[in-house]
């Protein structure tokens, strides 16, 4: 294992994945919202995977059971979607189908915060995938057992501090935490990397971050779940270096044409372009 | 009528009804989901037609009653929206305006296996559009009385046996079927014909065939009841030109690139690129 | 002030608000349709505010509250949001935060008119935005009490007798009143202008109006209350030129080029760019 970089088979591994997503084509389910679902279907597609949406509690396990992969977002949750969110998870878990879950908007009301507590709680999730503030957010659930005060930490944490922050929920869930920024971290609790790909353009799309659990979810759903660290990492590592190739191309054409092209450079990812750009360190 | 080609009559006749569309521009009511539903609107408007979308239970007969044609796709189904379904249904049914219904995922659920039984009960449909597993499910909802067995057929199926199942729904259920893929199969359960139009691109971009049943729609709404055959015919053939001339332009782009060509290739259809362009045979 | 033009402060004004909103990002709660919400989002990220949508009535308070704008859109209402618009909208009257109001097809269903009315009569509206059919629907509301009979309207109104019909719904209505078509009007019951800026091409993208809608909550979000006016005549104005930036680009593409280029030139666009390019005069 190189000290500066990150060791080279889980680069490897992590770029298989990708050969894995398009030699399998595995099913994706999403619970999600409306505001960026033909994106996250649209990627899942050139990535190589399958995604299916459905949200009504008397279907929703029924896809489940035929799918890979369960993602579930609350970007505009409702009090129905949040059952089926419920009702589809355990099924999952039953299954050994991986769940991951992105926790939009957590903090921002109580029905997200409530429903992002429940989730974690009821349901056994495989992924954590949120921005910073989300993952704060799940991280102060566990604050009075665990010590762990959204509120006390400074908003210009280091990187060391939010990897921190990550681990402690990947422990206190026993799940793999995905945060993305300017820097990734994805940490199981006991590894952590940093990935340094994406562009700062990515923020200006809507639902680049859906896009990232849906690819997270695709990666994960072609692998055996004691692979998810790598999928996870791969899954993030893709969203990056799509955005920077789509900036490349696109970027002076404005947001419209940079958003096709975060598609267009989905479907033409291959494992060697993710070998050569992928900039992932140990944390 | 040519042995080896079919009808020019017919293919006149299809490509003047996209003449009539855009004279016409008929508003088409679509109750459908939320994965797709922008760029079915925007295949209508770049077709010619008008679309618009409304759901709620207490809405639709009303909005039913000012358009020219309906489309029922089941892609996000609730028990919200099949009620609302069956009641634009039975309001059009009044009317005479014609419904088209997709059947999407008929045969992934339950919930969707016993909505696409209930639709097909309850309101009489103009077109059923779907891929050959949602029209073997349709198929086999009769199967007791009528000898088909959706289970028995192979996946390898000829085309020939294909129409024949086509065939057979569309006599069951005194409807026109458009089952699509490679080669798309039309067929009022007398006639058929065989479409080699289109691109399997076009499976990478989710809800292409959600558009075909739109522009389906749209030229059925441009029609007389007696000529839905042909503007089926239109329809579906306009998908598969829009596909290539899409992937002509923009192949190289990816599927981003590729997804907004589509749209670009419909704004810019006319009937003369149809005639020059269909490929429609005699089953 | 300029006899043909407008008050060249204005105009100033108008553009030093796209300065403000990139400067502060002011974040717009939306409660929209489901059909464009994905480009509501996108030309608010480009203009540089802040999307957020939110619609269960659970949460629909919390998030207007930490909103600079609401905006409520009734393109695909139903039982469930309708709910949720009017709370949102009442906590945003209590908390001082300006309520745009899209009354999306008012006129088309019993259901659309009743909560058109329900919304104007229960919420403050701080601005309506909508086509001459919607504004009409909206002056006959209070027809038996002031004489606006939309019916006996002419359809080929002049230009006058549509201002005159925006600046009786913004006095009945004490709001601001967009209406939109071939020439733009804004008017606040006591001012009036027309805008002429736009190209007939925008009416084959769906939701063009909704994003225009969109824009005009974004430059209200961050705007004092007392300058709404000039925000108004700002999104409108932006909206406009947007797509003749996008039409000049991307006119030749078809309308799926031309719809991301609307995107792209909200995401370049600059307040020299809106002083060079605007058409305002006064009514």
């Amino acid at each position: 294992m190189r000290k500066e970089g990150i060791d080279l088979d889980l680069i490897k591994e992590m770029c298989q994945t990708l050969d894995k997503v398009r030699a399998q084509s595995p099913l994706i389910h999403h619970i999600t919202n409306y505001v960026t679902v033909n994106d996250c279907a649209n990627i899942v597609l050139a990535i190589g995977a399958s995604p299916i949406m459905a949200d009504d509690i008397d279907e929703v396990e029924d896809i489940t059971s035929i799918s890979s992969a369960l993602v579930l977002n609350i970007g505009t949750l409702n009090k129905r979607t949040i059952q089926s969110m419920i009702k589809a998870g355990k099924k999952a878990n039953m299954l050994g189908i991986p769940v991951i879950f992105d926790p939009v908007g957590a903090g921002a009301s109580r029905l997200r915060n409530e429903t992002t507590q429940r989730i974690m709680e009821e349901v056994k999730i495989a992924v954590l995938r949120g921005n910073m503030s989300e993952v704060r957010f799940v991280a102060g659930l566990k604050a009075t057992t665990k010590g762990v005060d959204a509120s006390e930490i400074d908003k210009n944490m280091t990187l060391i501090s939010a990897a921190e922050i990550g681990k402690k929920v990947a422990e206190d869930s026993n799940c793999i935490v995905a945060v993305t920024g300017a820097t990734d971290i994805v940490t199981d609790g006991r590894r952590a990397v940093f990935i340094n790909n994406g562009t700062e353009h990515l923020s200006n799309v809507t639902g680049t971050g859906c896009m990232c659990t849906s690819l997270v979810g695709s990666f994960c759903g072609a692998c055996e779940i004691d692979d998810l660290f790598s999928a996870c990492i791969g899954g993030i590592c893709a969203m990056g270096i799509c955005g920077e190739l789509a900036y490349e191309s696109a970027g002076k054409c404005g947001y419209g044409g940079f958003h096709m092209a975060i598609i267009d450079a989905a479907s033409k990812l291959t494992s060697e372009t993710m070998v050569r750009r992928a900039k992932i360190n140990e944390a």
